[in-house]
């Protein structure tokens, strides 16, 4: 039965579409909800809702559940909708009246957020430890091939000395201000929207600083129209968050690509990276860096997503936000799979240094030419046209 | 054992990360890719590479396959990656070298784009089916309640007197305009990209105009480089015309919830297409339309991902539109469940033409009452001042 | 003053903020304004609304606006809103209360609508004339070094023999799919809206089949709860149509920026379509395709605006909208920008023929080898297996 | 002459398209572009390349154009192409040589990055004190009305008892979750990329330090090929940062436009921030709120523009790039508009108070109810059913 149910039932096909893969999702959710619902529980013991008895066997029930699963055995079903209802059935089943009680003071929508916030404060802190590693792989692989010197390109040309050092710290300082952002990101999520219940409070006396300490929120978020005006809002930022991550592994990729074409030869790919064609004999393909490369666009395409699903509605909840969750799930998923195969891909690149050394070419060095005229006193401005009008020469009279 | 496989085998979390779950997507592909590799077949057998004996039993091999997966017992694995390989794998299991032989003349480029296109072209077809449907349930609902007014908003606020019938057709006239736009794609999507191999055709004298004809293709895709351009192209064409046809959903599904709103209360919502609050008793809530509506960001965001995926990168494949298959599938479904959902309830939809005559209130005839004014020959904009300044010294002296 | 004032003046900064820069793009509009407002004047007169000397007398003041206008001297202030308010003032300053007739039986949302799409017409037309005109050059192009071969690429690696006359062919070709995509917008707009008013009809017999004809639209768009609706709708649609046509630009240009790279030579860009760099002498910067290349971005993004800007919203008119105007204008003018400049390049465009033949290395006939052998009877398969072995054998004894 | 020219001049359609309107949006950046001239001046001549004399005549001539730039009198032409050549241009014709020498140690890479961060610098500050002024008016509008209750909905329907400062405290604090993150990008973006010159830096002994201190920054961004990756990076974070602040805006306006309906009757719009239909005597219509509503949705089109301009790329300048600037400077400008004219418009609202307790009806109590039969014992499932069953017999017996 749902939690909303009140004798109409609704149609088959209207079930299947509303709920949709929704509690697929959720299972990912449940271990948070149980936390969440066993703190608001001991809140409501505080309060004198539950008793002593009934506290401790909700919480025997959760823990229950919880352990179940752990071990793969709790299974929300289409019917339950989510983990929410999952939740509260099998109190209701194994404990009777009081299974009934744990809903006292809260809404779906405050349950949900709470479940949900539990959930990115995870995922954003493993983020974080995924972008050190990513990091310092990047600082070892500088450090490793310190002074070779490559090609440093603009306009997809040849334009002036760079080094494998510079190009490899370029990504590692740019997760340094990931890094802010994800803990602002962070910051910003971490205050608790318990007890704000359907986005207008219930007419019932909460300790809400109760169970924003013990569930380890920074603060109460206090107004309950903001929680709802935050569903949303948050998740746009966390995924605006591993879009900056995603965009820096995205060029990185791209340059990857192309400096490991044969043609180029300089980064030399680990080979248990690439795969094959089923029609080419010959080839070696980058396919874990293309889809690196193209997993960018669909962090991007759910933040947009994110950003146009709510928008124009007025305030307070709408069932509209259901769509936001796999969106936020899967970009998480994502985000930690491309940082840990960039991480470990990067930890096994070579370069091919006889390579990179023949194509450190003449025309790298016009600038360094133009200065040396400097040194003498040009002008820049007249050095550089003495050294452009010098090179385009030498091609007219190819 | 992947069909491109020489002996490196990739690392195993490379070989999750790349395969992803292209592997389930491609369960909905099989049966085109087994059609497809039927007309292939017979082509080489035309072309004297396959014998007869050689052709009835790849032929006998793919029927085997449709039908385990008819019934569900083809199940494509992960280490297979995709539908291509696991068809290749199971004909050289069952028919030996002949099994190898499937493969020639092609690329599983081709081979994934010609699988797509017939998946496409049913899909696209049914969605065209689906649309009728919809059409017909708002023409059906507009004569229904052929003469009842309601109240025609601008900006938010009553402005015109509007009617059932003019609001529904309005969508039964989109309908139309979404079919023609329908069509237009299937017209374009249905050339054969089979034998373009991997983008460069092959160095065989393939007879392509046979397997087009084969599988129902009004035309052959003659060049290959397009073949490959094309893909991300079509199927963004795909999904903007998609987009069309939710975008008109969105809006409908918006008017619903609007006016069913107990404080309208002109349209009456089929109570099983209607959802309650865990937390407010009284609440019965339009889920379903907020879905629809909420479904449409998502075709969109879908949209967005495919014309971004392979821009600017160079011709020829790329690994990074693998990303595009779910984007398309999903789109595909979730664009069929709104218009089948819509057009149910749509028939089922009520219309309390009491309360819409409630609400046709005197504003909503200021505009009749400037054109009576024009009858009397007064220029039309200094009537309008006139009804104007009689409206709001009427409020001023509230 | 405005054609809704009443007595009350909006705040000065309000003013600034509402008008934007409406006023600016509707300078683009007011031909196509004038034209429709003949049209309904002699419409307005053929119901008797109008006598012969007030019609004569409106069609001198719109010629002599069009003339003016011609000739850069009527001016649309930002104090008129915008091109509507300009004529309905115009005329009223210079001919008196029939001025004030003009605008009987219309409103400006229909007003807008036929002005919009007359100007749509015209500026779609111009386009399909662009496609072809680059239809021409692409195939021109590839007639003149019909014969000369070039790497393919695939996972931006060498792959398999491609040739130039293939690669421009390619988008030839997809110019054919871009006309049709166009030609069915062009038939999707060309309905008249004019009599719409508001989005409801106006409570006035007049002609709409009559002023649809006199401005050459396929037929009257009959619903007015549509015509409101199909705004937005139809923009989207238009930029849909653009994004196609840019899409193929974004890969041309990708594919000529890196294939004439110093280090290819391939394809010679004409040095005046190349700028440089302020400081390193040698570079000779493809600048017009790096453009081209970003413009399509641009279509996709103004796209995705229209996609958003009125969606989750009830149906009837929304001042939202107006934020749709620059979106469809710019990306207009951008997407003819790009498509003539992209024509005249190509014209000019050539190839070293020496250095391509050059690129045309042994690794792209692996494929070619494997066929041999399957001429020889080996299967497809195990014929890929022989050629990779022998190729990764000398590979790894380097 | 443009700074790059070597003799060859550009086809003149190439630098129409290739300039576009970026000499127009460079006139905002010029006063930054002295400022940076400067301080880089001053640096050349700490490092001993220029003399004196030099510096005092470099830093007198940027003052010069400072000077006219403010009084609207130094006007970069279409000919200059950008603020940097015109700078360089006017300094080089008033001085001599020593213009030419002003270019020395960077490259326009680095000086429109350096340029664009101290624009952005004063922007988001800009920003930050806008959002404290709306801030403001919220807690200011809440007090006022502090206890006037409104009905709060969830899926657009009456749910539960809200109030006026519950409402507009939400977007009070939301402002202060905005302000967290404008601080943060202020912190990441505030690096000094003065010296990175091409993204590959310069064969000159600079001394960064130095004119990141002149410019405040916070620190050195040390590394040049970062420099260049940040472009783009930061510019759709800071996009991010605007879009989240134009979330709540939406929001906020979409409520406002919702309850001002002569329907709800609860807001009262000040009359002035409203305008009227051209055919609809009648109407007052919350155009600027709709415009709002609106623009939140082109600064997402720019943010998503941003995040795709540069994707799939190699690292290094490209000049895609250029098609970034109009888009930070417009969403800049609209975000300060729209929070300036919402903070005057929440001022000048008003409450009908009588209206507002009108709309408190009795379905909005119905949790209340329940509330009371916990308080009773009854587990709250049970009286949440019970109450339930009450409302909907009352409405089945109607």
């Amino acid at each position: 039965m749902k939690l909303w149910q009140k004798g109409i039932a609704p149609a088959k096909n209207v079930e299947e579409f509303t709920v949709g893969n929704d509690y697929v999702l959720d299972q990912q959710l449940l271990k948070y909800d149980c936390i969440a619902s066993a703190a608001h529980a001991r809140m409501l013991h505080k309060i004198k809702i539950l008793s002593d008895n009934e506290l401790e066997s909700l919480l025997q029930g959760l823990k229950k559940i919880t352990e179940l699963d752990a071990s793969g055995k709790f299974k929300i079903k289409a019917s339950d909708e989510d983990c929410h209802t999952a939740i509260e059935n099998y109190l209701t089943a194994k404990l009777g009246d009081v299974g009934k009680k744990i809903h006292t003071g809260r809404s779906r929508n405050d349950q949900v957020l709470t479940a949900l916030r539990l959930y990115y404060r995870d995922e954003l802190n493993e983020i974080d430890i995924l972008i050190d590693g990513l990091q310092k792989a990047f600082r070892n692989f500088g450090g490793k091939y310190e002074n070779v010197a490559i090609p440093g390109f603009t306009h997809t040309r040849k334009a002036m000395p760079s080094g494998i050092k510079m190009w490899s710290d370029a990504f590692a300082d740019a997760a340094e201000d990931n890094k802010l952002l994800v803990q602002t990101v962070l910051k910003t999520i971490n205050q608790s929207p318990l007890g704000t219940a359907a986005g207008y409070g219930v007419p019932l006396n909460l300790d809400r600083e109760f169970t924003a300490n013990e569930l380890g929120f920074d603060k109460v978020q206090q107004n309950p129209v903001y929680a709802q005006l935050s569903r949303g809002k948050f998740e746009s930022l966390i995924l605006h968050s591993l879009s900056q991550i995603m965009f820096d592994l995205n060029r990185c990729a791209a340059d990857l690509i192309f400096l490991s074409m044969p043609d180029w030869g300089i980064f030399l790919l680990p080979a248990e990276y690439c795969t094959g064609s089923s029609i080419m004999p010959q080839k070696m393909n980058p396919d874990v860096l293309e889809l690196v490369r193209s997993n960018y666009h669909i962090v991007n395409s759910y933040q947009n997503l994110l950003q146009n699903i709510t928008a124009n509605l007025i305030s307070g909840y709408h069932r509209d936000i259901q769509n936001s969750k796999e969106a936020v799930l899967k970009s998480f998923q994502l985000t930690k799979d491309c940082l840990t195969i960039m991480t470990s891909l990067i930890a096994e690149l070579a370069v091919d240094t006889k390579r990179a050394k023949e194509h450190m070419t003449d025309e790298l060095y016009a600038t360094e030419k133009a200065y040396k005229l400097v040194e003498q006193g040009v002008p820049f401005r007249d050095a550089y046209r003495q050294v452009a009008k010098d090179i385009f020469k030498d091609k007219s009279s190819d």
